[in-house]
């Protein structure tokens, strides 16, 4: 069964109970058990840190152990070159989710330093974004599974 | 059933024949029978114009005749306000799709003008993207219409 | 009795329509009355399109057709220097008409590419703005009248 | 009867006896006589000063004297938030005007400082700008009228 | 008896008449009240001007007549480098006051021209910050006392 | 014999009828006569489209029509990344012509979003610029014809 | 008693004991002591911490526990969204203080991330600016003590 | 005999008096008479005023009233676009004068709004510099005269 | 005969034996070579310097020597105001020609110093674009002499 | 023996293992091993960490502990104000150090907060780069030791 | 009898011969004649050379020879660093001339090099500009010929 | 035994005569002996130019005749695209050495032109940077000459 690592940044240990206008009324751990029941066939993990350093570690170590990551930075999208070397340092293949439309939010988080080394990106559609990069890793890891047979 | 129009831009309707590499190697045609295999719970329309008038026409006419829009613009994305401002118009919920990666091409495509009146964004996924964004608006449509009962 | 074109661009068709609390509650239909009986010694015509091209034909065959063009290009003022460059083709006066103050909204709004080739502009007045212009163009019709005789 | 200031900035009180070829050949008290038979429905005053801080003082004085304020800053358009702040501290509606079309001129002249806090701005038409804002703010004082009733 | 001018610029004389919700509801007189009862063992002076020139002349003679000054430039903060050459050729400290949040507001107010050439700054503690700022002089001249004793 | 595509943008139907200082005498109806004459050992064909959709088409039909595309493209040169992204699409090899020199003109003119995926560009050289390009497209057509015998 | 959390960031474990000229001869610790002596009727808590995560989480648990926080975010002023995000999803009052005059240092101090979503700052003012805010945010506690009752 | 004005910005009336390592150290009163000693041939007139709007004015009426004017303009240079366009008003040849060396110094005293309508400047040589603009001015003047008769 | 000067600057002289990728196959002298014989109504000239004031000096001597100038002034082309002055300083027709299309290279290359003072120029069709210049100088010599006749 | 710090930011731990074509073949070990080999009269320390706030306080205790630093900072090396100010607050000497030439990579790496405060650099060169700014920090222990003799 | 050096850079050989209209109608030699008879106490020598390391050659040996360098370093004073070094490294005082008033030409023209280390700089007056500088210079040596002894 | 060229660019034969504080107190000679002396493995070649233009030639002829260059281009470093290229041109490697720390001088030695073309660089090391570089090239002359055995 695909493992898929749903690794989020600082302040989304606040979801659900925080500006929850911006950012919805569910905490992380609701949202959690309704992927797993909608989408049995994969196997998630998660794992929030407030700390750069410690989300370079996870991105680091989800080599060879995960065949996927969602990836919601939080601030660190767009601040850190080194969250974006540990994405360019491994091949395991990273989508970048935001909960909000950064678009439509201020000048500075416009910029995404992640982005351009990530498979691509959702973002403004909610929660609902980490289930669709869910369902496009899983549906990734089968297309390789098939190639590989 | 909820309607759903997928409006694609210029040189859209080179997908599968030109620059394989990058956009994929099947025909829109192609990936819309999948979608409609796959998702038979929604009714998909499509329309692909290389005009920036007539995107803005039909962006104009989805309003009352569809419960969502894809939108991939295209060039448009970063040029026209035009198009944004018949986003901002219309009331039908848009996710914006692109089958590349836009942060990891030239810097002009890392500017958009439509995104941030968009609902949100799918970006990097290939074709992928556009049944993601499908997922979602019918997600969407579900949740209005319990909301309504 | 002087000629005037009054021409419109993109989503100017919803004028009256969509987003009255920003562009105002009448129809384009609607001013043209109002104008034609305010001032009855000019002959309006109009002309809407979405496309930038034909924008573009409209002012290229003002030219021997008409004493005086306003315009409000819409989104296309921002971003089209197709249509500056017919505005600079012509000799007709054109002046540009924007219904609200672009100076107050998103600052890609503040950058205008018609403008400079303009004899001048009207912005943030709603409507009147069309009628000013019209006045304008009817005194300067009548001065170059009176100097030719 | 409407009563409306006609506010002029610095080297205003040069019109009609320098730089012709720019800014026309009539005085302001030329202009003023025209506009008051033209318009014999507004009462109109006139007040120049060189001196931003005036322009300041003016423009906070104008509050529950007049119906409306043309206001042609000169340079203080481009440089002065000490007169932005007063337009925005003062409910009296204020319609910028500028002689020429300042698109055309020095990029220093594209930036205004006070348009954005206005109600909306007029340039390009020479002196005709003037008495097409009076129309605009009797019509304004008009319509308030006729909605106090 | 340490003596202290507190020096405001343009529109601050419509303090606690206008744009209330922004500025706060009290006059600059009621607040000289409430300061001198507060702090009695300073001598408390207030000038207001809306003329640059007259900013300038007041810091120009500030000198050798106060211990410090509490300085609200208003509009010139951002603009005035003849504001900034007074502060810089006299040696009484100048505390830079702003009663909103600048960085919370337009970006041309995120630029002080001023601000490097005082002491120090205070904003967006209302017109507390005033009373902050005397309480600083306060205590810099009683240093500067017991440091010549 | 080499076909070669004349493909020209907005307002070049006016060639030779308007602003003549700038752009030369000529219509380009003259000119193709001249050029069949000069260089009869190629196949030219024309084609004028106002709207930047329509030259998104032809360049897409261009493919293996013919052996070379001379574009002026006129004012979408600047602004258009839809035709860009169809020269970026196929192979005919492109060759921009500017009848005049783009750097001494306005600096929005400075900017080429199509240049960089076209094979060169000759600017400033008149409407000889198009009689340019032929020659090379047909030195470029020998070479490979020669090439591939 | 109204409870105020002062949160040092990275470097200022070192104050007092290297770089004096600029950041003063006085320890954290003293500071303290002196504070509590001088302004007893609030009870002062002490953090500091050289990881901006650490910092993020503090401002987190502040929420409930404190009546305000003085952030003094060091370098991470100028570098950190995580930082700026927490503070806009917490209710506590923060103001910000800077011992120097980032104004009056390099150009990169100048730009301030979490700024605009203090309640306001203070600079400049040496350690005193600590004092400063202290005071504030006890006349806040009590405006609000006052006012709820 | 020709008579020049020497026309000096806000806190001019300082030189000698402070900041002396900057400026110099001797009053503007004692370079004149050094200068009308040294230059008996011209006459000189001076007058400084630390208001914006009344250099304005001096320059207003300069014409008609002297051979050439000496403008120090202090920091308006930097941000006066009013005092620019009387002098640009004007036919009386300007010569700019700066004391200090302004591209050695802070960046924004690289730019000059009033630089490019004068007839040249001269800057960083001292007070010397007003010297060589009145020999300048002066040898104009006696061009002018020997070209008039 | 005509009479025509090549012009080449620094690192030309390469042409031939390095990084032929880029720039062709074929040394200069082998171009001159089959120009002389492809045109030999031109007498052609060559000139290789790595020197910027060598080209500056070969531009000044060209005048009254020759008919046109084909200048390849390498890497001075985005770096030298000499170069261009020179240019600017002569009246025989100058056209650029750079080898490589500069707008598919590094970013410091798209900005020419040189172009808005040449003609025109020609750029990425290899050394093809010599020969071109050539007949257009060509052709111009020709409507010259039939002009003067 | 003169002791030198080697410390290492975000993913260098991962030096020999992953992108080898762009980083090197060998671990830090193994290059730690070499360099104590070929260089005996040193004492090499190591330290690696992925947080900022780690390489802070590193830096901290370096101060009386060790004879120089060879830094290489990774990502932070672009991003880092509080690395930076580690930095300045400290005496021993700092040599930073890149693997790969960071002006030919992306351009938000050509951007270095820490350098200016640093001794020195080295870049491009590989891991010879530890090599050589441990050479150049023995030297400098030399000479001091030699000076203070 | 001081020694002044005039040095002048590219271009300006043509002195005189070319556009005119822009420089003057004399050559640097009539020049030279006129200054050598009417400042007679002066020696002056000229040096003018298209060469950028020439011009660095001169001003590295004006050192010990002269008591000051005129220096117009035409194009050269935007671009390049190399003179601008050559400056810094003498103690010679050298004064910038440039005959026309280089903020009313070019955007690249504005831009100095040069200028922050002369002493300063004369622009606009014509070549009466050298005189003035000549006139300078030569009052300084007097200054510093009277202060030794 | 390897070559290696030093090849220094404008102002270097100042070194040890001139601004000593910043540039050292011994000549380039001087340090040549010294390096010769401690590295008798490696042949040292010293070329100095104060021309573009013959740094250009000199790297050109470096192929084939040394091992590797170690650059320090001077002024030429931030503006030359002629020094760049001909170090792309050539194969050789190269290192640039600059003995200050650029990064902590003025803005524009921030940038460099060459740098991104040359293997490495080191800088701010002094002149022991020299040394520093004929170190890393004698190691790669090795490396190669161990891997072709």
């Amino acid at each position: 069964m695909p493992r898929i690592l749903i690794l989020n940044g600082p302040n989304l240990n606040l979801l659900g109970t925080r500006e929850r206008a911006l950012y919805g009324e569910h905490t992380m751990e609701e949202h959690l058990e309704d992927w797993r029941q909608a989408i049995p066939e994969v196997e998630l993990h998660h794992l929030q840190s407030n700390l750069e350093g410690e989300l370079v570690e996870a991105l680091q170590q989800a080599e060879g152990q995960y065949d996927g990551v969602v990836l919601n930075a939080g601030g660190y999208t767009h601040t850190s070159v080194a969250v974006r070397d540990a994405i360019a340092a491994i091949k395991v293949p990273v989508v970048e989710v935001h909960i909000t439309n950064l678009l439509a939010r201020e000048p500075f988080r416009h910029v995404s330093l992640t982005g351009s080394v990530c498979k691509g990106s959702i973002m403004g559609l909610g929660a609902d974004g980490y289930r669709l990069a869910i369902l496009h890793l899983l549906a990734l890891a089968g297309s390789k599974a098939s190639e590989s047979n």
